[in-house]
């Protein structure tokens, strides 16, 4: 079982004095013990993340160095974070902490992360209560799903009174070493200290979970607190590296709804009807691109479907009119070894595309409870779980204001088969068969089952669902661009 | 033995009316043949890079899209640039082009590429010859580096001539679907039609190296050229996959020069002058990395040396003043498997700092002719021509403005040895000593003839070596502190 450290009251109480011999032997034992950990953390299956927090001049820097110089520095990520680039502040706001986690059995070391801006947001008045919570919401989310794939999250808060803070800044002002360290801002913030608090308390009251407690430290005296910080790392190593940690459960029933039954697969498109609509629609697409394109709103289309349903094609007629700088299609085939290494969602995060861009997935992050759910390639919890994370993460993207929509391309068995036959006997197609195609369809029934619980776990007014009737080429074609077009103009 | 296309010559002639059947019959042709070819790409060890330029409305999109559908596209990646955003803007030129690299066994296709704007400012005259002929220069480097490591690079040009261009750009702008691919920009382009002809010539001509050639086709017929793109393809492919490939020949001659023998390793730094100069050489860096985020300019330190010169000492006491989100340490040790995927230089592009932030590197590029090569990683023609490779890597960072110094930490045997003995003993460094160290030992000789061929080869005044007696380590961090500091002082 994980010991779960008690919280500290905040404001914190001081540590105390740590006296000179009693403080060598603390320190010595601790160093000697994360030697050893963080041996055993390298070949462990789960990264850490440290996060610092609390007022400026608190000590967040000196603790980091600290652990750069007790451990090896060549399994630490140091995770500082400026003002966006171009590049993260057309991402939602979590983009570039997913881009930058570290892989399985490394440290990441948090400075001024994902508790930053919102803080100062607050404080600042730039945000409200409500959007504060919000922010906190989500960034619980982001690290719950970032605990139930093994992470350890170990959460710092370094705290002084207003009078401790006034006296730091002046001494990091006097020092040439450390005066850059101090800006006109922390003054005003100085200013600002009881609303800093009182933010700061509300920030870690919603920001207290279970899977990632704050620890709070009276920050007046760096060296009993790095030694805190030193000796809490230890014990949360030990514990993880240690102990058992249960998978946590989720409760899950199969859904009883049978969407794809209902499908009428009959719909037919004649030729001529079809070039017409095709030329229109493509026209239209392009034309909403350009708008997306000025209102800096990405859009994210999600393929699924039946192998052999035809998605390659659909995607190629729709981005065919557009211009090749402004879309990626991301094919997504098995993880290699970096992606193997983070949690599944990593890849797909890396791969959003920027503001007013288009990025079509063929084959997506619903590979986890589709794929990998029957081929097991993925552990109940693990895929049971997946509903509820992509459910999140769907939300942080169109919370962002990206367009998705998620299209299953439907067919029958038997049009599936003919499809199989016909690529079985055209030299063109022959390489798209393959011996899985054929093993997959042994597994219709089980696929059914997952396709059905994914579309009833996951379809949101926002990021619904589309079943495409497939069995004609040609309508199916139609019904994603025109769908896409109507979703587009609607929002 | 590869066949190297003949030049077309330029403007190129007409292709020639393709008679339906014939037409027919030599697409089925080239497609079965891609189709065969690109399972077998799939499996070999080089990628591919099909570069597309040429007029404006020449054809390259519709042949983009063609190789699109007539390939598997789960194995190509479409590398389509706009104008660099502030991350690429932010780094040399090549950067982006070096971060999208396919993996072996893939195939990028370039779409307004590393030609296009060395082009287009040459034609408006925002670049004079010089420049234009040096930006060429610096690209044939790219392609040759690639090309040696297995790369396999088509350039495809398709040409049209005024009278063709305008009726095309007529076309494309009275169709809704293609009208957007039409700028204002294209219509002056015209008009400076004669200038691009000459401009094309010029860079046809000065990037037509035998390892990656052009091919000129004419592009008034897009079906011909779109099959003459594909037949071009399938031929390279198969040269490529069937054909010997012998490693292209370097001469190499160890230097007999022996720099580390004349090293003074007996100098010595008293701990109260070195507690002293340490605290200024610190604050001057810290002045100065703030007036190089001021002109923008970016740092890039590599440390090398021998096992135990102190290197990580030196790291930390370099960047200890300095803001953490300004800098970063990356410390290199085996490449993953996207890593192995591409050019050893990849994953050094890939770590390089944005304007005005410094980078420093434990251990680095410089494993190519150091351990890769004593250890037999590397075969001799891959590390000997890697000095060249390195020199004009290196030449691109400081022609792009960016501090460039490179430490060699120099301990002599003894010291070493003594060093390795005292970490045995220490619990808290024990674990930093390991039994390749010892290995290494043994290959001082073989290590030390191949630091001398790297001092010999890749000194140059604008990134120098620095040769730095470590065996007291007070006196080697001061040493490279104070040394960074004077060289970001006189540039």
């Amino acid at each position: 079982m994980i010991k779960h450290p008690a919280i500290t009251p905040f404001p914190p109480p001081p540590l105390g004095e740590v006296e000179g011999a009693s403080y060598k032997r603390r320190l010595m034992a601790v160093r000697t013990r994360l030697v050893a950990l963080q041996f055993r953390l390298g070949r462990a299956d789960f990264p850490v993340l440290i996060v610092f927090g609390g007022v400026d001049g608190g000590g967040k820097h000196e603790a980091v160095n600290r652990l750069h110089e007790w451990l090896d520095p060549r399994n630490i990520d140091s995770l500082a974070y400026v003002d966006p680039t171009s590049a993260e502040a057309e991402r939602p706001r979590l983009w570039r902490y997913w881009r930058d986690l570290p892989a399985r059995g490394r440290i990441g070391l948090v400075l001024s992360g994902w508790y930053s801006q919102p803080l100062l947001d607050f404080v600042y008045q730039r945000s409200d209560a409500a959007q504060f919570e919000h922010q906190l919401q989500q960034v619980c989310d982001f690290e719950r799903t970032l605990v139930n794939d093994g992470a350890l999250i170990l959460k710092f808060w370094l705290h002084l009174s207003a009078e401790q803070q006034r006296k730091r800044l002046r001494s990091l002002a006097a020092d040439p070493l450390t005066r850059w360290q101090i800006r006109p801002r922390d003054w005003r913030n100085l200013q600002l200290y009881q609303r800093f608090v009182y933010a700061s308390r509300q920030l870690i009251e919603g920001s207290n979970r279970a899977p990632a407690q704050w620890q709070v430290f009276d920050g007046s005296d760096p060296r009993a607190s790095q030694l805190r910080v030193a000796e809490a790392l230890a014990d949360a190593l030990e514990n993880a590296i240690e102990g058992e940690r249960p998978a946590p459960k989720v409760r899950f029933t199969p859904t009883r709804r049978r969407r794809l039954e209902t499908v009428d697969l009959g719909v037919r498109l004649g030729k001529t009807p079809y070039r017409e609509r095709l030329k229109a629609a493509q026209a239209e697409l392009l034309h909403l691109q350009q708008l997306a394109l000025q209102n800096r709103r990405a859009t994210v289309l999600v393929l699924e479907g039946w192998d052999a349903a035809g998605k390659g094609g659909v995607i190629r007629r729709l981005v065919q009119p557009l211009d090749a700088r402004l879309y990626k299609v991301n094919r997504i085939a098995a993880p290699n070894d970096e992606e193997h290494g983070r949690h599944y969602l990593w890849r797909f995060w890396r791969q959003l595309p920027r503001a007013g861009h288009l990025c079509v997935f063929d084959r997506s992050w619903y590979g986890r409870v589709l794929v990998e759910r029957v081929e097991g390639l993925a552990h109940p919890p693990q895929w049971q779980r997946a509903y509820r994370e992509i459910n999140e993460f769907e939300r942080v993207l169109t919370d962002a204001g990206v367009h998705l929509l998620k299209f299953w391309l439907h067919i029958s068995d038997e049009e599936q088969l003919a499809r199989f036959e016909a690529r079985r006997a055209d030299p063109l197609k022959r390489w798209k068969l393959t011996d899985e195609d054929w093993r997959n369809r042994e597994q219709r029934a089980a696929y059914n089952q997952a396709v059905e619980d994914m579309l009833a776990r996951c379809s949101h007014r926002e990021a619904p669902w589309i079943i495409v009737p497939a069995d004609d080429k040609r309508f199916a074609r139609i019904c994603v661009i025109e769908t896409v077009c109507r979703h587009l103009k609607r929002t």
